[in-house]
């Protein structure tokens, strides 16, 4: 039977993780929080979990260990789990520019990860983006345009929770974890500005995960990343620049057949943030042309409460598909 | 002393011209709402205007006539406003796009003026986009790929009033004047589709109206146009590609002279909707490189109530410069 481990269990991305475990019916796992939520209790689909500390007990064999928390701790614990003999799946930023540490989004570069026994899953942003690019990459594009719209849980319960205060409160709030008030507001501001590029820390990992995950270093890409007061579901409003000429029939083709994308063909219908929440695809709508080289279109995804980490369960069921069980 | 009329005065626009109009220090205008709102009162400064009806008493002389009305009255009415001597600016898109009659941004091209008694004011987000265009051309730029964050006074009252209600019921709801929920929610369905070209109708008088005011036909925009739950202002990320290598100390040299314009330099204060809300310029900040021929930059404006209303305002400015009122 397989063993996991999952780290960060209580935050909205760990718990996502363990509600897609236990559909896939997987016996309940090992599961850890911060030392403020000791002991708290976890759903596991009907059952229960009761989050421990990693400090307090040595580390478990387990086959699998699912990270879902900051840097640091991945940092810190990632290599015990490895050492123990489990394939980490890591959806913090630390490794994912380690070229020794493959960064994988299955749909688009599954075979990377050989037997890579750390494995890292990029940005939720990145991961929507990455998915469209992919199929569309083949009709000669080279560069794109990008302008996100946010949702508040791309920053966990603590962003879900200063949306609601604010609407509670009726007035604009400032205070963690956002630099601006979000209710009836927004701002281009995710992470802090990388003082050689003038990119956030959000945009440039889009930057730098999209150009690493399609292998494709020389790929430009324009993006403003900005958050907006809605709660669930990441949209980007995509420009796609071509080397010469392209039709919009190519693309519906290249999507309509993609893995992992949803195409909505009706323009008059497109994807909006509440009508995605808790599906699985990115959808793609208002596919259209903007001058004979340049596509554009809108996508949506849920990025936390099925893709981040969706992702990373769907990296794990291929590390499964080609190894036996630690206790086997 | 100069005679003025403002049509339209009970919608969001309509109001803000009688109050930029009233610190302007002109004598009470003639107000006309529609029938629903006959006799109305309007603030006019510290005075108080009582709204009026069109089609129930025969049409002033007035030197200045304002439209902020729908296409359909535009095209009824200001004619007969300008055979009575009347010069009239239209704030509706019924004569955006006659070759006849001038599509003006002060600040970008207001020598176009000229003698015309019928003046166009664009669309609020083509004027916010064109004011950072004008000065940035120079520099060589042929292309822009555009995002917009629009604020819901951009569908006047009936906009607000659609947010506020879902925000007090706690839930999405669907109906007038949205296609979609707004409150927590965002749609990139701003007008009908365009059969022909893919894009909805806001998009497409950006692309119309920015090429026909800065007298540029060739130029190339990319736009996705997105309502998000914002009161006021409107936002728009923008990424503008040049024929050859720029650099952002160019950049930063044109906007800062640009007049219309304020230029945040500090990158990690952007401005936001609720910080420029009630101010004149557009405000712009963010500016950066994406690669050698490539700008990208964040831009927020108050589109109703400075924008869309000042505009009008200006252009009535630059027509008395040039004219005797009526009654001399």
């Amino acid at each position: 039977m397989t063993q996991i481990a999952v780290v960060g269990a209580t935050g909205v991305v760990g718990e996502t993780i363990l509600s897609l475990l236990a559909e896939r019916g997987f016996s309940k796992p090992h599961v850890y929080g911060s030392t403020r939520s000791r002991g708290q209790v976890v759903a596991y689909g009907s059952e229960q979990c009761r989050s421990k500390v990693l400090w307090d007990e040595p580390i478990p064999r387990v086959d699998l260990a699912f990270f879902a928390a900051d840097e640091e701790t991945a940092i810190e614990w990632a290599p015990k789990f490895i050492e123990n003999g489990a394939v980490v799946i890591d959806n913090s930023s630390a490794f994912r520019l380690d070229p020794a540490v493959p960064l994988i989004v299955p749909e688009a570069n599954g075979e990377r990860i050989h037997n890579a026994s750390l494995i890292a899953n990029p940005n939720c942003s990145t991961i929507l983006l990455v998915l469209t690019l992919a199929p569309l990459r083949a009709l000669g594009a080279f560069s794109a345009s990008v302008a996100t719209y946010q949702a508040v849980s791309g920053a966990g319960k603590p962003g879900l929770d200063a949306l609601e205060r604010e609407v509670q409160a009726g007035q604009f709030l400032r205070g963690d974890p956002f630099p601006f008030p979000i209710s009836r507001n927004l701002f281009p501001l995710i992470g802090s500005i990388n003082p050689e590029t003038g990119r956030t820390g959000e945009e440039q990992k889009m930057v730098d995960e999209s150009r690493r995950i399609l292998d494709w270093p020389e790929f430009e890409l324009a993006v403003t990343c900005v958050r907006v007061p809605v709660e669930r579901c990441h949209s980007e409003a995509v420009a796609l620049h071509f080397q010469s000429d392209v039709r919009v029939e190519e693309a519906v083709q290249a999507l309509a057949s993609a893995p992992g994308v949803e195409l909505c063909l009706d323009p008059e219908k497109p994807p909006v943030p509440v009508d995605v929440a808790n599906q699985a695809p990115v959808f793609v709508g208002r596919l259209r042309q903007s001058g004979p080289r340049t596509l554009e279109y809108w996508l949506v995804g849920d990025q936390v409460l099925k893709r981040a980490a969706l992702n990373a369960v769907q990296i794990a069921d291929r590390v499964l598909a080609h190894r036996a069980p630690v206790g086997s």
